[in-house]
């Protein structure tokens, strides 16, 4: 008997069809749907099992969904454990970004690009606002959460604007850094994000400009380079055409990545830096 | 007195205001100009310097415009050979796309990448369609003719499919080999095409897949390397937020350009082998 399993799955099943937000709020979901088994469930251990399978099935790209999972069976034993943990990471979600744009100043300023739409990259915006000249949005199509996050950097008082994929390249020659969000790090530091994003690092590299991923550690896989995370397609329509099925991320090798900017602090794309400050995290949510 | 000004400036207009078809269509609609006002105008010699300015201002990317321009304003003193100049030239605009196509037998096969719409690669991959495998076509926002381009391919049995702008990376390492046209040759052999012909270029240069540019030597600019030639801008929408202002055009480099493929043969991108290719056409059209 399992009530809450019902519950539980809605809240998965918001995370599988979710499309502009990314990777932090996919956790947070993650974390209150485990936060609705752990205080009805009553069969917990038999449940568990499914439940965890059901999570890291509802969005495989997103290592932040793993990690809240992973977090999550480990403690499936101890239900007061799980609750405890499951709040100290809905809680985290909300801090985390704070901490990722207090590391953010003195490195992002001055024009800066960036692609589609990510709660950390508007945080980090809004936190070093002041410094920014103009900010160039890529549309990032497929989906085009770009314009989302136009109007909310607009919103804010900065001076955002859209500008279509294929000009990138001439637009990243006027800036002075470019920062993309992260749907999951690799364990050697390369970056899965939107489609775009390997074209954006590439044309920056090409011109000189620095490229920061500014994300919470919570996206790090400590078992997958990029290659081996799973990339998901869906289907989008092209317009005057119809249906097409497209990947919705790729990968930024970590060649075309200057820095990541944590909530555990800036790092080269480095395997044993990530994999400390990683083991951090893990240590700070797993005991308490 | 000069009747047929009127009927002159109407289809300068036009070339002016049109926004899909390419430099060939842009030429030929130039030529049409320059005979109506032939065949019509009474006071030639003082018309034709207006409206050799008016002609060259209606979209100074086109180098297809310059040639016909120049052509015409050479040959301003005497009507009979205007008219047969730009006769042959209206006819040049009608074959030169199929001496191409001939040309690029044997070059272009297997999976293709393409971008935008070119009357000139629709020529090309109608001829070589037996040896052709996927067609992959940028949408190419702003504008979005890839649509187009994918659409009359489609209609010809190929195997067309319209990827968004941002999933180049991934699909161009499927392919064999990148062919895309010309609004202007520079000089020095780089290539003017619509935005995102840059970042196509080089991403296949990434993955060890040859750029190919089809196009008619009358697209040659005689004197301009392509960081003199004019990038025009428009108004686009961008869906969901607003108008912006971009440029329609960018440059190709040589260096990203494995060979151009002409009407007057196939040449790597080098000022000498271009000068004569160019000569040889103007020798064509001004003597008869």
């Amino acid at each position: 008997m399992c009530e809450g399993f019902e519950g539980f799955m809605r809240l998965i099943k918001l995370v599988r069809d979710e499309r502009v937000r990314g990777a932090s709020w996919c956790g947070e979901k993650v974390v209150e749907a485990f936060l609705v088994l752990a205080n009805k469930c009553v069969d917990l251990g038999k449940y568990m099992p499914i439940a965890v399978r059901e999570a890291l099935a509802s969005n495989p790209t997103m290592a932040s969904i793993y990690n809240v999972t992973y977090i999550a069976s480990k403690l499936s034993d101890d239900r007061e454990a799980l609750i405890n943990a499951m709040r100290r990471l809905k809680d985290y979600f909300r801090s985390a970004k704070e901490l990722v744009a207090k590391n953010a100043v003195g490195i992002i300023s001055g024009n800066v690009m960036t692609i589609s739409y990510s709660s950390t990259v508007l945080t980090v915006l809004t936190k070093v606002k002041d410094g920014l000249g103009k900010v160039y949005v890529m549309v990032s199509k497929p989906g085009g959460e770009g314009v989302v996050m136009v109007k909310r950097l607009r919103g804010l008082g900065i001076n955002a604007v859209p500008i279509h994929d294929t000009l990138v390249a001439k637009y990243v020659t006027h800036v002075d850094n470019v920062v993309m969000g992260a749907d999951a790090i690799g364990k050697d530091g390369c970056v899965i994000n939107k489609v775009g994003s390997y074209t954006l690092a590439l044309l920056a590299n090409q011109a000189g400009v620095d490229t920061y991923v500014a994300t919470e550690i919570i996206k790090y896989h400590p078992e997958r380079t990029c290659h081996n995370i799973e990339i998901l397609s869906r289907e989008f329509t092209v317009e005057g055409y119809g249906e097409v099925k497209e990947p919705v991320f790729e990968e930024v090798p970590t060649s075309l990545i200057k820095a990541l900017i944590t909530d555990y602090g800036i790092t080269s794309p480095m395997y044993e830096d990530l994999l400390e400050m990683y083991r951090n995290f893990i240590k700070d949510y797993l005991t308490s």
